[in-house]
């Protein structure tokens, strides 16, 4: 065993857990979101930057605002979808670095002067926050539903703005009834991994 | 309690794992990176993509013309970390989708015919798997510290090709003497999350 992880922990979040395409009508708290939020806010990030922007999209009106961006193949889903969150990078973030890295408060201005460096340190960050949050998702008991097939400019421009940069719609909730495909394969070890 | 994940193993993977900058001498073994691996391997990507590619610095010829690659401020912990990883996008990873994603093996020309396209796709989830990569790290029992100060087309040069796109470095080991700084602050849950 290699692993020290509990195996039931494994499977909750790798082994067991699976992107759900339907879900029950169960709802998301506001407290099972906060909890989530909670428990991986400590993933690391370069500088502690914190990139990660989470928009809950709760309302009727404004869920049906999101769906309309979203690709024919993810509308349904997005529609019944319990809670669904649009995750996003803030390309000011360097404006609350010297509150989140404050042993070096110079980082601010020594490495994220430029737009486009922040752009670039934003979506790294904010990409690997996601995937926390995902596995947070599930640390929760429920399925996450991760999508990148949507308009993403129209996204942005409905619900957030020119310093954010939307990274992916994830519904969230209960699985319901036939709520995946079979699991696809994995690349093997040798695929993946080289050593030099 | 909102999550059903074991406090323990949320300890572990969130609350006191840190990104270690020391190490102890304890070497990670083949066994554990290959625990690792067929642990995240499972963790969603896009298409189930899977473009996160990993070349293990094993040798200390390799080690020397990495540490080169890397920020001043990091070339001391890429040097005595037991083991470092270069974690890479496979630009090409649409080649392996119809065995990945054996469903709809249509999505190999339909989504990804043109380069840019997969460039992005395989940043964003290579992004995703570090995430899961990392996790798993310290599923093992082992502390990472991913790095970004580092020289990303020399890294690429040197170890890789045009097809990837190098992330990020991540030591990997047990952590040493001195291991971190204290926890630095997060951003509340206010501050990350907005409900529309």
């Amino acid at each position: 065993m290699s692993l020290v992880l509990d195996p039931a922990a494994q499977d909750l979040l790798f082994r067991e857990a699976r992107t759900a395409n339907t879900f029950t009508e169960e709802p998301v708290t506001e407290e099972q979101v906060q909890a989530i939020y909670d428990l991986v806010k400590f993933g690391p990030t370069a500088f502690n930057q914190s990139p990660l922007r989470v928009t809950l999209v709760r309302s009727a009106e404004a869920r049906e605002r999101l769906v309309q961006h979203m690709a024919e193949g993810n509308q349904a889903k997005t529609s019944t979808a319990p809670l669904v969150a649009i995750l996003s990078a803030d390309n000011e973030f360097h404006e609350e670095l010297p509150q989140l890295f404050p042993h070096f408060p110079q980082a601010k201005d020594a490495f994220f002067a430029e737009r486009p460096v922040r752009e670039g340190s934003a979506t790294l960050n904010a990409a690997l926050q996601a995937a926390y949050f995902i596995i947070g998702v599930r640390a929760a008991g429920l399925a996450a539903g991760p999508m990148t097939g949507l308009d993403f400019e129209g996204v942005r421009k409905e619900f957030l703005d020119d310093d954010h940069t939307p990274l992916m719609v994830v519904n969230i909730g209960k699985p319901g009834e036939d709520a995946w495909f079979p699991r696809s394969p994995r690349l093997s070890y040798d695929e993946v991994v080289k050593t030099v």
